[in-house]
């Protein structure tokens, strides 16, 4: 099968969500409940926070910012976001290493983007977040997949990447914290990911921490940028998530490498090049980057759910697991959620919307 | 040459611009007057609208579009940009027409990128826009570029055409309001690209009108799109120059096509999920789309100038001569401007960074 007809085939969350809206019974008395997206925003209990909103609305109004921005992205807010990231780190990202993106979603095509080239391979954690997927197919690189392992609280399967991986592995996702299983990983995992893996020397970390921070229970949140000395590191983020603005479309591809694989003049040429393609969020968002409130930022508190292997410890989502036995006249996850939505009005997603299809 | 490295060596506005800028004699007491990129909010003349802004305002204040849009975009702002395009159309365009992207940068990407196989060419203008070399060199399309003739009124030349396109001809970019060469092309021309060259027809048009209604000479602005139930137009355009907002980065990507080309449920399938990858402008800019009041916008009436073979009639630029035997010490346009930009402190673009450069 091509990756151009893996394209059309990926399932993607929106598509699923569009069916399983559909598929609301009009009659219905009862209240919608949607969890299916991971969109704060649609939830009450999660107000975004007004300091951010006024900022943005001072640099609208200010009159400085219709202009076009840099492509990279405007100085202050590359800055901001690397202070930012920084103070979690054992040394300083520079202004440079930030590149700003229209959201997280963004930042992963322009990863994939910027990584492919013939019979490139890439590792993708299964259940995972499939618009990775998605990109895989649209720049033609092959995808293969690692498990998460429920019976180890979601953590990586090292066993599988060590099969897995070869010469053309230019790069493996991880997703921490993790959507859809809620994993935080430890320290000490995130380094055995590389670490006990030979063959991961060398390959390019892509760090999804676009839920980074939002980690509620016994781990705390660790970005893999710690081993960017070690191992070069993409790391992907965004405000959507934890400042609940998901709707403001701001990103960013950070490059944490302080040995310097992408610091060599005609990567970074090759870089800034893409970014002159891609657009960019408005000038006037980017513009209030730097008076977001950090300490103004709410933390979850809790999910309502149904059952699960492990109990969450972080992001927005939760890995439901579903005892077919003990349900009368359902056939699998899709059916049940069909269902579920149908009679009692609420939306989950299926696991398989989680899982790349395998062709 | 390979399509990697042609990435490379593509000559970019904003790289030969920051060359420029970084030119400029710091010594030297004139002020700076910079006239090398088509942005209109550098320029006091051309204020903003103030109802555009406020509808922003509103529509962030409202607590009503912090969440995610569809990745299409927002309907009521798909809604509207069918309408306005519609006015100037013999039938209606549905919102189902119209994409959201972050300016007509992103929307000029996807078209490559949706229409990109292998051993497909693109014919484009010269002199021309160089983001479409770029693109073309990211998403491995073949670029063939036909010549504008200055002697008549930098018109296409369809002989050109005729000699360069072949069964691997998938579109023909037409950049009407022109940039550089500040053209306006007559209903009649424009029916001559594709009617007077048997090869075209059936190549997709993709119709740059990011400068449409700019339009200050003889000849009115005439969409593309009139044509698009004999041939399937791609409309591109965005707020940035008619509504002076370049930093709103707000465009869309049109399919004018009433004969269905691109209704086919596959094509609209596959154009779906590369939205799903985009990111898209913010939730709130969309929202106020609706709002905006095309009756106050403003229109372009002069733009000084140097010498030039004809005289521009839209778009925000024009394309100037340069006689070099009467200039002294000057070898030729790139050496002209870099002295232009340390001696006088004016920015002004070497014709040379508009055209690709031929490997
Ligand atoms: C794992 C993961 N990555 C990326 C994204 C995209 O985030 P953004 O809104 O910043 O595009 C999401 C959103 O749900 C996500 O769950
Ligand atoms: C011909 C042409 N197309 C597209 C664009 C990009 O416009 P936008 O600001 O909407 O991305 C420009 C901007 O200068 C342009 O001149």
């Amino acid at each position: 099968m091509n990756h151009e007809s893996k394209a059309n085939s990926t399932i993607t969350i929106k598509g699923i969500l569009s069916l399983l809206m559909e598929s609301l019974d009009e009659n219905n008395s009862k209240r919608v409940i949607s969890l299916g997206m991971g969109d704060p925003t649609l939830s009450t209990c999660f107000p975004n926070t007004k300091v951010a909103e006024e900022a943005v609305a001072d640099a609208l109004h200010s009159a400085k910012f219709h202009g076009y921005a840099p492509t990279p992205g405007l100085l202050q807010a590359r800055r901001a976001i690397a202070k930012y990231l920084s103070d979690d780190l054992p040394y300083e990202l520079s202004s440079d290493d930030v590149f700003i993106t229209c959201g997280c979603t963004q930042a992963i095509d322009v990863s994939f983007t910027l990584l492919a080239r013939p019979a490139a391979n890439i590792l993708l954690p299964r259940p995972g977040f499939p618009i990775y997927e998605l990109s895989a197919a649209f720049r033609q690189v092959e995808v293969r997949h690692y498990d998460l392992l429920p019976e180890k609280g979601w953590e990586v399967d090292l066993d599988a990447i060590e099969a897995l991986a070869d010469r053309n592995t230019v790069a493996i996702v991880i997703i921490n914290p993790g959507n859809p299983c809620g994993n935080v990983y430890t320290y000490h995992h995130l380094e055995k990911v590389y670490c006990k893996n030979s063959k991961m020397l060398g390959t390019i970390v892509i760090a999804d921490e676009v839920y980074g921070h939002l980690a509620f229970g016994d781990n705390p949140f660790v970005p893999m940028g710690v081993f960017g000395s070690i191992v070069p590191v993409l790391t992907l983020g965004s405000l959507s998530k934890r400042w609940i603005v998901p709707g403001w479309r701001l990103g960013w591809f950070v490059t944490n490498d302080p040995s310097g694989t992408f610091r060599k003049p005609k990567v970074v040429e090759r870089i800034k090049k893409y970014f002159d393609l891609l657009g960019g969020p408005a000038t006037f968002i980017q513009a209030a980057v730097p008076s977001h409130n950090y300490t103004d930022r709410r933390e979850m508190e809790d999910i309502p759910c149904i059952s699960f292997p492990c109990k969450p410890q972080g992001s927005m989502a939760m890995m439901a697991e579903l005892n077919l036995s003990l349900l009368e006249d359902i056939s699998d996850d899709i059916d049940f959620c069909f269902k579920l939505a149908k009679e009692e009005s609420v939306i989950i997603l299926p696991g398989t919307a989680r899982h790349a299809r395998e062709q």
